[in-house]
């Protein structure tokens, strides 16, 4: 009669089976954008906002939503840095699974969701536009969010400047 | 040749060898301790403290850690809670790997490891004396934490004392 | 006359009241799903999900909302993980109350409950389906979570997929 | 014989026999500090402090270990916050166990003991002079902690200072 | 001319004009409930939900937001520790702000309030109805917190249940 | 072929080009409200919501945020620290991006917005009448929170008197 | 005269001037382990550890320090799911920059170092032996962590186990 | 007799006394190192670092800790956010009281202390080489940190270069 106590025996037996298949090789994985590229466009996202007179944070987050680059503007306020990164992680972590590259495209689909409530309550999540995705192809690299603009859609046009900036830069 | 984007197939494959052995049965688990007997260890060990004029905090942790009973005797200042619940916590986590079942136990064995300081940042564990392993057998299934007498081996006897009050409810 | 520095006495004699009676003794509990099945429902899941072109993590927990298994699959993005291991511990720690074993069937029950803006506040706990209970009889066991398909009923019938996997190795 | 199951029925006996002594009655609690006075000290202590060129922040806690006055003086630095309340925090919660008035007077008790290491994972917790109760009598009723001079023994000074300020109108 | 840098004059000024009046002397501060009666009630809420078939968790707060006891009943599942806490901490502090007893009573006056999800984002509170305050007259001297029965009512009946145990020690 | 690994020397040429344009120079940056200030309009907050019967705690915070000022009234119940707090930081931050000195101001202007549930889930906002920016000319250089009145109506005005008591002393 | 209000337009001027170099291009980044291979490892390693009776938890962080799999054994104690995720994030973080391919490398490194208190300082950090880099020539691409056997010496040897499982099938 | 109901009078007669004198008026604060300005100090840093093969994270924080500026060059390791971020902390929050203006000198400064435990324990303090404050004068207006070098030395001199870089750009 095999007891709990035999786990032990039965885990050498699974660990026999679970060779991966010859198939799951390593290899290279994804795109990755360079800091100094991720710089740029922050850079000139910021510009895009102070130059219509906002204040705002800008956050640019790699594929582990992991921040590259925090760029707080002079006069953009505290909260700022909190919204330019959740808008960037939004972006980056539900993005791809939606097929959209903003997060006023993820706001727009998820608006009259009846999940929408248990959506807000996931840690980092913002669904305000200012996020966008930085591709190579359809493959979402990193993502840029802006923070701090009187609406929206003005933090997610200049975050789509910052993109503007470096497109020609990114492998076709 | 064996590209990132096959890893879905060798999944599957991996999947299908990776069945458990007939030998890994759910079979019922260890000892649990009633809420009933545990209250009735944790009143009793506020009492041992309580008549040598120490004013504690009694907690009684489960296996996976986490609180059964939080007991806060009368007078028992505001981090006992805190010292309590950590003097159990690593008494039920730590004391089955190194064969000790109270915190005065594990602190002499780790007092002059090197890996002492590396110990100290693990959450939640406090090499203090006060934490006792409830035992069946060699099993611990619950430990008791007491946290405010001005020395830890007070602190410890009133869990000792806790737990002598129910061995006999025990399972041998 | 009775002062609140009598308290200490006070409490003597409630110890002496508060003996558990003989019928709380301490007994085998309930049943534990051993981590190699855990795993094999996990792989399955994964697996299950990845078939459809769904790149998700999938999440087992134990009765005690502890992770026992956490399997991020290629290509699921960062929150999954989050949502995963949310979606498994409503599944485990509401269920057994409303006597559901999903969280789709959750999900049902409090859409319309005044009180489900409340719930959406309790730590860990999320509405959306893609969680499911591991039951042997009527006891959750366990509970298994899956997230990252573009909708959280692709997401459940992978974590059923997984549960099938194990059904016949499950105690009856 | 008594399974788990009858956990239930031992305890509604348990309940019946728990009912407290009548000796356990509810009675006027210790002293209080009304927030005119504690804030009458932290000024007293910050301009002690700021008459030495110091800058810091002053705290004052009551027995629970809550803020009840937070006082951030002009020029000090940003983490003072946490260590004013921390010293405010050590005192308040360890100072009546080991009968010491003050963190400075504990920071000597326990600087040669073994168990210093576990005492600094405790948190909030903080061995620098600075943090001092506030007594009636024998009873610590709240306490203040300064930080931000150069020096533990500078910012003691200027709690005691405080206290020294209001001590003609806490009762004998 | 009063520039920045005269600040510490003038906080030396402000000390001496802030001497407290005379009348706020400190005293006896309001009733507090020993951790005898605490238990006693809480053990009897248990016992009410038990008798039911309700699985449950039982916390007691002081007027701090404290707990005092947590007792987890037998198969209560994991959230019901966090629910049963936070509806005794909202009783404690929302309660005698809106002239209510119970969590009910909030729950229904700030149902249709516009403030309504603002409320929900404060920490630890949360309009399910199972937080009962205690009271001697008319103040709040410790809350009563009950969580896991299928359905927040159920849960409120047994932590009066609790309290009407305790009625009679309390002082009129 | 620019490969990966040549990013160091990109970053080399980035540093060259990105010398910030002589018109950037460090300049005295915007005011900033001494300690005694702070102190002296949260003192007179307290007293016009005392002097109405309403329990409150008052906080003050500078334009990062942080708290400058806490002052909890006598008898305010536990939260009101947390409230207090965030109607003062959801004023400084949120208040010179949309315009508004007052977290009523702020309140009714987003109550109708989609983007409303989003906004609930930053950090520390709190969109409950309360908070006020202490403005010298059109520059928010603090802010000050009142929580605890039954409803927060009555807090708002509590701030506003406080800011009134000083204003003579602000800059025209 | 250049004021601070004139930061915007050197903001806009930095802009210019900040264009990443040509050479900065976005480029197929480093290698990245499939979580198949990720899982067999993990499979292994904690097979060899209950092959020699010590119940442990095996956790595999991708090179952000996120987990890819977390696999709980049976019988390990509760803070092992945070021990052996520690040494596979000070493995995989401070490992490249040390030159070490373990923790108990690492361990020996710092232990004589003034440094070494601070180190400890830092989240998720452990220096105790049980952490392995699995490298890909000389690039840590994941690392596996191992927690629970009586001695870090024995948990490594079970990730080291580990990744002898499947290093034929990483690229040389 | 005064009771404690009395102290809302109390209260009221306090405020009347708490005005703060004419002499602590509102004025401009210190310098405040635009984002531009920070931004090319962190990028210089960076690079002096990538020039010597070092992959670091370079942080710039302001006089209240909130990070400016966070610049993850490419191939630092993940911890390295953490460290260049505590080390620019601790430069800015212990620099202007021990008078040191790097974290070199504060580590040195401390290093024997019998308070150096204790202070280890303050969150984001950090005693390795590698922060150092950007002064105006004798004003810290703001503070640079660099981690990820192997030896805090080397993170250190990155930071100076940085500062270096737009030395004759700060006001004599």
């Amino acid at each position: 009669m095999a007891l709990f106590r035999n786990c032990g025996l039965s885990a050498v037996a699974l660990a026999m089976l679970c060779a991966a298949p010859a198939s799951a090789q390593v290899s290279k994985s994804g795109y990755t954008l360079p800091a100094a590229l991720a710089l740029e466009a922050a850079v000139e996202a910021e510009r895009a906002c102070t130059s219509n007179g906002y204040a705002v944070t800008v956050v640019v987050v790699d594929v582990s939503g992991v921040i590259k680059i925090q760029y707080r503007g002079d006069h953009s306020t505290i909260h700022t840095r909190e919204s330019a990164f959740r808008k960037a992680y939004t972006a980056i972590t539900l993005g791809p699974i939606f097929k959209q590259e903003t997060t006023s495209g993820l706001a727009k689909l998820v608006a009259s969701s009846p999940a929408m409530p248990s959506f807000l309550t996931i840690p980092n999540v913002l669904f305000l536009p200012g996020g966008v995705d930085i591709m190579v192809g359809d493959e979402a690299v990193a993502a840029i969010g802006v923070g701090g603009a009187p609406g929206g859609d003005k933090d997610e046009a200049c975050a789509q400047a910052g993109i503007a900036k470096i497109k020609d830069k990114l492998p076709k």
